[in-house]
């Protein structure tokens, strides 16, 4: 660095510097980049520049599926790691696949559908070598809850499954025409503190829903809001069964138990990962011998064995539920699309390899579509499941494949065995599961850090526990965009002083050493300026006019110029431009004068091009930094006041 | 200005600025400024700060009436001019008021009552000077056909008249609300563009629903579009009467001709005051002499005598239209409340007087639901009106006074006189008073200086001439709306370079001149950071850094160093605080070091808040200045190497 070379021109150097117009772009030039920003920013094609022909149908290929990128390399000891861990995954899967499905009202069976070919397509077309697939929580219980406000899973089973089919054929539309359109970033929308209470939120509705096997009650409650049913768990104190309760609490306890050891110790990840299939087996074993199901246990009951029947000629695409089903896909497929797209990333920075959250997209959305065919519901990727996949040492997409060949083993001959299983069990399992989406310390950082984050936190929380989980989310969604909006409409725009001994402008109410330059009304405006804000910042401004001349600064020098700040605003539009007309306006009036500073190049554009701003755009109210407008503009007072004496 | 002495301590000084802490406010004292800058930019409570209590409460009052403020000091030269103006007006306002009932689908004599009440409510509670209150065509237009969606206005009158009031009561109640909470920037959701676009194409539906008594067709269609309308006029030629058609021909290029002339000449304004009245009473006499009603000439028929009666009986609070009645409340209270202010606003700026918009909100609000209550319907402060009013020297709200008792001199004695007046020239004084709408040279401005303003002006043209009038201002406004939050989704990031010979940087694009740094990545981020495009800057950035280690940079340095200029960043929330936990683990992974340089004080206080950002905060990766950050840093570089030598 030529740092006193530098230092030396801008000693010698009182010059001022031009602000320069942009170099020239058509607006189809302006419109291909915005495109390109808006749509592509990751530029997804630069890998093919420059490439031979035969090069890029290669990487074209292994763009859209990844297999064939990964696939000629595979080795035995990739193999070798990708058993272990899809046998892993698999001896999860069985247990949560049955008790998900019950979670969404839908036969037991339909989980462990959902866990056998969705994880095939996603090892053909996913990007992540860590996302174990399968149904998850939080998507069957949004599934089952909206699907149950307008059909009853019992007295009208078979509409309901074809509901729940087509809602995921609409869900996997959904997910890949956002990756096709390139439009992930609706899932942004999502925040942080929206998912957390969201998730506490639905953690608490799915365990309270449990209660019901857990207690061993028969009329329970259809409705998930925490009133009614606490109010259904108490009024049916007679339908309690001790047997029941008993059986349940201990596997709780013993669940929990090996969760408490896995999360301690990391290392043995397998205690946690093996227990519930531990459970189901015990449990089974136990019902069997005492005959438990005779004693007021319930059980799964009678399985059908065989793979995946086809199930495309039961999707509705029209029909008075239609509105319904398109509804519960879209928000299920958001839902589960976010958990996915966050498993994968959070694994690949892990691993330090990236995921294209389009392509990811595209993949889940064909899962889903190809699943909906052949009686799978919406699946996606499991953050306990790929945590699990990861720590038994997943390479490859080829666990997948392991666990799917393992859950079709389970489907062809082992379902009979499963006749016994208590539901209880499912329910302990459940409840295990959910209750680490109760994430009290990221909470805890949350209300640290940002005051109105944690308000969206506990609108996404109470909202799914006392209204309802899609209702929670909404309303959680609304009030994130509505503070967003309300940044936009009332921009931050601050009086800056002047550093002393040098020509650095900062926030007066910030930098305490700052001194306000006497005879200047310094602002920065720190937003775009549009139709949202125009009418409050010529009021604003006119405020601080007002207490400047109000003000103790007044005593010590009349306001003669008002300096305008621009280089944080980003975008202006037609309203914004009408601003520096109106302002112009008023302060001819006051005799006043108004410096704009470095503007950046949109902005600049759009000031020259209005008819009515055109002629503020002259060498003598526009500068490049404040120092230099305040420095420039006070030496022409300077000169100006002799030649008037 | 002490310029020499700045530039010596600067030439000295190579030290470097530290980003102190803002002054620590708790969090009720943030909530609270915030709280204010939202609710109360205008501080309207400061004139009563400091006054003794006898003073506040007459201060009080004179708030909440604004006629006590100037009442005092009427006189009687000010009387003269208001009685002249009032007159005026009140020309204007007699035929007027007849047509916008008419094209609201009600009886005309309402349009007359709402000229009365009303501008009496305004003269007490309104601010403006030059606002001429009454009932105005886009609302009349909307409230028509929104009610006219659901109910028949003439299978059913009375039932349509008691949602005309109920919705008014409603729009008032709306409009008097956002007052009172001061949520007045609502109306700023309406932008610029989408007005413009949405009043071209509300004049065109408006015109072509006059080709009905226009062109003196009986059996018209019920709908709005362009489509409809044009069919229906085309199918129905047998229906076309000679004699309605040569009438209005002649008075619509007499009204048009005399529009032209006021425009030419605006001290000529009264003779297009003046003319819709003169072409009423002709057209009656000429009908009523050549009894021209018995040859395909329609009039308007016998009209009851007398002041408004009561209405309050009238106004529906429940049952099955109360959802469209609140709707159409609500949308007509958002237009005609934007045009009222709009209006405000235009004269008191030409005046050089405060229109505070909250109260006037409120002004307008109390005055429909007093209206509601009495036979009147919306109404707001009209343009063209208002434009008269001022043109004829208007001084007070005295002037809306004298055109109510004109107008109930006109209910009380003249009604029978309306006879025979007919629809014809109804029809196109309605025509001559939307024509005005279309301002072709403010969208040709708009296709001028942001294109993408101006396809949200032809959204809101084409939605409302094609789909239906509240459409296409939902469509607009959905627009304008996305577009803000593409915005904030995409935020702007630029590469800054060194401009030489000085310690400023500025982006690479914009100014050729501008150098990049060997070794450094300096970029600006241009937004609040938050959940909408903390994914996109993550991946952007490290596209930046890509680019960067492939590029020709590369060859002249290795990256040593991502330099983030805050400056514009004006918010941050928890998604935002992630990012740089993020970028910062990113950034090991390469060895990079990440350089933060000016965050504004929230910021930096959400940054050391955070477990995981705290530690970058130290002084050595936080400068005031990116020259700064780049003196400094890159001085510490140099004393670097031969140590490592």
């Amino acid at each position: 660095m030529e740092q006193n070379d530098t230092t030396t021109i801008e000693m010698s150097a009182m010059e001022i510097h031009k602000v320069a117009p942009p170099p020239h772009k058509t607006t189809l030039q302006k419109l291909k980049t915005r495109l390109k920003e808006t749509f592509f920013p990751d530029d997804p094609l630069r890998q093919f520049k420059g490439q031979p022909l035969k090069k890029k149908l290669i990487l074209g290929a292994q763009y859209v599926f990844p297999i064939l990128e990964w696939g000629p390399n595979y080795s035995f000891k990739l193999l070798k790691s990708d058993i272990v861990s899809g046998l892993t995954i698999a001896s999860l899967a069985i247990p949560q696949g049955i008790s998900y499905a019950k979670l969404a009202n839908l036969p037991p069976i339909v989980g462990l559908y959902s866990s056998f070919v969705p994880p095939l397509v996603y090892a053909v077309l996913g990007s992540s070598r860590d996302l174990a697939v399968g149904p998850v929580s939080i998507a069957s219980l949004v599934l089952g809850s909206m699907l149950r406000e307008v059909v009853s899973p019992t007295k009208d089973p078979i509409l309901f499954l074809q509901l729940a089919f087509s809602s995921t054929f609409f869900a996997g539309l959904f997910q890949a025409s956002l990756g096709f359109l390139r439009l992930g970033f609706i899932i942004d929308f999502l925040s942080k503190a929206t998912l957390i209470g969201f998730m506490a939120g639905a953690a608490i509705i799915v365990s309270l829903q449990q209660l019901k096997s857990l207690l061993g009650i028969t009329n329970f409650t259809k409705q998930m809001g925490i009133i009614p049913v606490l109010s259904s768990v108490f009024h049916r104190t007679n339908e309690w069964s001790w047997q029941t309760i008993l059986m349940g609490v201990c596997f709780l306890v013993f669940l929990l138990f090996t969760r408490h050891i896995s999360i301690r110790k990391p290392k043995l990840f397998w205690i946690s990962a093996g227990a519930p299939l531990l459970s189901v087996i015990i449990s089974t074993l136990l019902v069997f011998a005492l005959k438990a199901q005779k004693h007021g246990i319930s059980v799964i009951g009678e399985l059908q064995k065989g793979l995946n029947p086809v199930s495309w000629n039961m999707l509705h695409f029209h029909g008075r539920y239609l509105g319904l089903i398109i509804k519960t896909g879209i928000v299920t497929g958001i839902l589960s699309l976010t958990e996915g797209i966050a498993v994968g990333r959070t694994f690949a920075a892990l691993k330090n390899y990236q995921v294209d959250g389009n392509k990811e997209m595209i993949a889940i959305g064909l899962m889903n579509i190809v699943g909906s065919s052949t009686s799978c519901y919406v699946t996606t990727g499991a953050f306990s499941r790929s945590a699990v996949n990861h720590n038994a040492g997943s390479k490859t997409a080829v666990s997948n494949i392991v666990m799917a060949v393992t859950i079709m083993v389970t489907l062809l001959f082992l379902m009979p065995l499963f006749q016994y299983t208590p539901n209880v069990i499912l329910g302990a399992i459940i409840v295990t599961a959910v209750i680490g989406l109760i994430d009290i310390s990221a909470a805890y950082q949350i209300w640290k850090i940002d005051k109105f984050d944690f308000v969206v936190l506990l609108c996404a929380f109470f909202g799914v526990i006392f209204i309802s989980v899609q209702d929670g989310l909404a309303i959680a969604v609304g009030i994130s965009i509505f503070k967003v909006l309300l940044q936009i409409t009332r921009p931050k725009t601050v009086m800056l002083g002047n550093i002393p001994g040098t020509r650095i402008y900062r926030n007066l109410d910030h930098y305490k050493e700052a001194l306000s330059v006497p005879g200047f009304l310094i602002l920065s405006i720190e937003a775009p300026i549009n139709f949202a804000n125009t009418t409050y910042l010529k009021e604003r401004i006119s405020r601080w006019m007002e207490e400047y001349e109000s003000g103790e600064t007044k005593k010590q020098s009349e306001l003669k110029y008002v300096v305008l700040d621009l280089s944080a605003v980003s975008a202006i539009d037609t309203s914004g431009i009408s601003l520096f007309k109106d302002l112009s306006m008023v302060l001819e009036k006051k005799s006043l004068e108004l410096v704009l500073v470095n503007p950046i190049g949109e902005v600049l554009e759009k000031l020259q091009r209005a008819d009515d701003t055109k002629d503020m755009m002259g060498t003598d109210c526009l500068f490049l930094t404040v120092g230099e407008a305040v420095a420039s503009v006070s030496s022409t007072i300077k000169y100006q006041i002799p030649a008037h004496v």
